[in-house]
């Protein structure tokens, strides 16, 4: 009889275990396909929205790796392995925690597809046209991690701003760069596909950070000793809208290919 | 000690029912969220992509209301209340089961947010104005069903096209057009904001189907007597995209709103 009990116990607790264990996957966390989740478009973010969009706590539900910046374009984000950070204009790295926000990011859960390893790789064109070259398919999104050592990094970040926030190109043109040697690291970001002009920013889009989690930023030139490319392959592109009256407000159509040139590269 | 056994069985159907149940959620069907989902490009479509993206089956597994064509550009689709018909060039309607594909599709799952009256509406040109003066923001998308007595409707369907696939531009010339007097029926569409264009159609893009479903086909020109518009406002798009060798290899890129008129309009 005692035994009967125990196993009735037994059976019970399974049940609520296992009811919560799938009740969660099916309500806490969306399905982990090969997603590329972006908040807002590059074209808001670059008419001077500045104000958050989404929260951290909720982004990271949506992805592990990623690039994106902060409410007030207070810095660049970093994204990888679950943990963001988050490099400011002064050159210091923070870790992010839940209640920091971000006007725009890209994430998505990493899942490695292929990877190839790098050596000797010039500047930041021969690894972007080394890069592409690896990409079975150009009309579709991809996520990159490339770890390596790097004999040379150069970044910029971006100072936080204050209302009435002027356009991005008027912010990255006093933009603080920084210059690294030496240093073991990780390139984090995208490859977008060319009809996303406006959405994202065509091509790729990188962020670096160091090993010690103490140098990044936004790449713009690069170096690499030796490394290894790893990639993941996006079929779907998922498109969170801001609902505030910023967003409704700004007039997002027409031709962004020379304002992204002057803010990305 | 029977007593027992039964709870102890109870336990056990329970535990394995509500684990289906829940796991049924989290695995079978994606969370009903404000998104519109779409399968492929406009562009691609544009440029003779007529070949199966995605199967009906799944494509409803992600809306109960929208738009879209059907492998080989055979017809207009129309899916509305989770029944997709198919608007053939001779202007037959038919029902769509699960084996139907389609090249190019938007759907979601309809859940009014707002509705209007509408009277005497007197051409497509005044619905438009009519309706997107009720869109709270015009850089988010939404979904339309319009419920009404029709004077008039003027549709066009597109034939099936055979292997090489010609641009949708070449086939749209020819297109077979239909005019309906005095006919109940029911608008079903998107508006998408303009910084969509090459991946769906920006403004409004309605296609008709009458209440008895006989009649219908890709809006070209409405009067209507006396309607309802119910919208659904959508914060969130979703692209998924075809991983085959004819979408890697079309170009999509640059300027699409000359040719997206020409086949829309």
């Amino acid at each position: 009889m005692a035994f009967v009990k125990k196993r009735l116990h037994a059976a019970l607790l399974l049940t609520v275990v296992l009811t919560l264990l799938t009740a969660g996957t099916a309500f806490g966390t969306p399905p982990r396909e090969n997603v590329l989740f972006q908040i807002s478009t590059l074209s808001a973010l670059m008419s001077g929205l500045y104000d958050e969009a989404m929260g951290f706590g909720e982004l990271e539900r949506h992805g592990d790796l990623g690039i994106g910046t902060f409410n007030g374009l207070d810095g660049e984000m970093v994204l990888l392995e679950g943990q963001a950070f988050q490099v400011r204009a002064d050159g210091k790295i923070l870790p992010v925690d839940d209640s920091a926000g971000t006007p725009f990011a890209s994430v998505t859960f990493f899942d490695e597809d292929q990877h190839s390893e790098l050596r000797h790789v010039d500047s930041y064109e021969v690894l972007r046209d080394t890069l592409s070259g690896l990409l079975p398919n150009r009309n579709l999104f991809y996520a990159f991690r490339v770890d390596g050592t790097f004999e040379y990094v150069k970044t910029r970040s971006v100072p936080g701003q204050k209302k009435p926030y002027p356009p991005l190109s008027e912010v990255t043109k006093h933009q603080p760069t920084f210059e690294f040697r030496n240093v073991r690291g990780t390139l984090v970001g995208f490859w977008c596909p060319d009809y996303v002009e406006g959405i994202n920013v065509p091509g790729f889009h990188l962020h670096f950070i160091s090993e010690d989690r103490t140098m990044g930023g936004h790449l713009l030139e690069c170096r690499i000793q030796e490394g290894v490319a790893h990639i993941d392959h996006l079929k779907r592109f998922t498109l969170a809208l801001p609902d505030n009256r910023s967003f409704s407000e700004v007039s997002l159509g027409g031709d962004w290919a020379e304002e992204t040139d002057k803010v990305e590269r």
